[in-house]
């Protein structure tokens, strides 16, 4: 399913980020930054919901909005029953959705913000959230284990996003969106997210370009969101074999965030923040100077709990698609 | 927030029920029953993902489609990372969207559909799923501790529902909906959250009269979700004493839908196919028959999870509100 947008746009962006993203390549560029896991509370929860709470408030700031001014709040995070979400809307006092996609929230929340827009003056804030420790031992093991990891592994990047959608033309235009459906070739291992995702991020591709009947040069950049270091050369190869796509204007968030020097971070970042951190450091602000014109994000999510993956379930995959153009 | 839809509707429901509501006042009503809570899986998973699978399988035969006619599914259910919606979303191929707000996500679920719809023959898909014991021992307590429970305890409905929402002027109505905010007055005890979530009933019961400039003699009914025995008085005096609202024309589903008589459903149901289930058996129903025309769905949600709860966290509630009538 795409959707057009005749005129919504991603007008300001906040950024919040935490230990790892803050020694990376975006260290300049980030609104907020926090230097340890626990930033002052008592809990890595209550970390991450003072990241996400202090995230929007500086949106707000930067717009020049108070809490309300804006319609609505869309937020997704990786915590059981999005509990950080809904602890931060708590403390906002916004009408709130809270939505689940695992990393594909980004592109999901975007896609339902710009079709909430009913009224000329509405704002829909978009928000997504991720700490490494509380998603780390709540998918994986306690972090106390200090398991080691296999190198083709991410490390879910610890960041607070969050965007304003609305109809004023500002920022970068929201094209179009690709809703995508989930895609399970058998990938059994919850570290090795990169190739279980890579074939839902292709289909999406291919359905929004036949969706759109676009050529894949119409775009100055395809971006998907975590595939990591390996996923991002299956991602690669599955265009190809599967779709005979060749892609060559195409990166990785999960790439791009890290220091990729530090054996640590392993395949590169993960989670719902890896993307639109990247998108809001990086991209938008190369819209905006016009230096890219098209770009199409490809959120990708991995559709697993704890549970399916102790009952020995494969991992479902989902991806979707937001079409940005400068303006 | 309140949005007024001009065409969207409610075409074909589909109920699938499960021990406890099959003795209950609907026995008659289901589409699908089961009558354990294993349905011939091996887990209690597995059994939920197939009732809901079979729930849309039955929803599709009715309104005499294929899974290649529906433009999207919005699920939500109550488990970690709303897996059992992932997976049933897997075996059924179709363009897929997870939301979370708890038991409000029917109303979630309803008002992003009626969004959605951009195409003359969009078709979108609202589905929710609940099994006793997959939530009970997620959010409470491994089932074979058979803990003692308050009578304010609220028993989760076993039950899968869908409908079909498009523009086909066919079955009832959805006139406008009201999205709420996250309500918090301090309750930490998560048993009762019939106390927790009425204050976020209340609060959404009022925005909604007043974005719309109604009284609540509009409407020939107000139904809420899950408050329960005890939250329904509380509702009803809280929308007095904080609103001045004096409400008759009131019910709550979580009242109705069970065999009151047995004990072990203490203060009635809860989870998020409550009120779809009771919407569906009896509220639709009797609107095709025009026996009620105008009716507001106010379906409330305790947004916690056990983290929150061991963390002493109180719980946070919300409320979404859709306005039903007949055709």
């Amino acid at each position: 399913m795409t959707i057009y947008y005749k005129d919504a746009y991603i007008n300001e962006t906040s950024v919040t980020a935490g230990p790892f993203l803050i020694d990376g390549p975006l260290k300049e560029k980030f609104d907020n930054v926090y230097t340890d896991f626990y930033d002052k509370e008592k809990t890595f929860e209550d970390c991450e919901v003072n990241e996400l709470v202090k995230t929007i408030n500086t949106l707000l700031r930067k717009g020049n909005y108070n809490n309300r001014d804006i319609s609505l709040l869309i937020s997704a995070d990786l915590s059981n029953q999005i509990v950080i979400s809904n602890l931060a809307a708590n403390k906002l006092g916004i009408t709130y959705f809270g939505i689940y996609n695992a990393c594909a929230s980004f592109c999901e929340s975007i896609i339902l913000a710009s079709s909430l827009l009913y009224n000329r003056d509405d704002k829909v804030i978009c928000t997504t959230s991720a700490h490494n420790l509380t998603s780390e031992r709540q998918f994986k093991a306690p972090v106390e284990y200090g398991m080691p990891k296999p190198e083709y592994s991410t490390f879910t990047a610890s960041a607070a996003t969050a965007c304003i959608v609305s109809h004023k033309k500002e920022g970068v235009r929201i094209e179009s969106g690709t809703i995508g459906k989930v895609i399970d070739l058998g990938v059994k291992d919850a570290f090795d997210m990169g190739s279980a995702m890579s074939p839902a991020a292709a289909y999406t591709l291919n359905k929004h370009l036949k969706d759109t009947n676009r050529d894949i040069s119409y775009y100055d950049l395809i971006l998907t969101g975590d595939l990591g270091l390996y996923g991002k050369k299956i991602f690669k190869e599955f265009c190809l074999k599967e779709y005979g796509l060749k892609i060559n204007n195409y990166n990785d968030a999960a790439c791009l965030i890290y220091n990729n020097k530090d054996s640590r971070v392993c395949a590169g970042g993960s989670g719902p923040s890896c993307l639109p951190t990247y998108v809001f450091c990086e991209i938008i602000p190369k819209m905006k100077k016009k230096k890219i014109k098209r770009v199409l994000l490809l959120a990708t999510g991995a559709l697993f709990s704890t549970t399916s993956v102790n009952q020995k379930k494969s991992i479902p995959c989902i991806c979707h698609a937001v079409s940005l153009e400068a303006i």
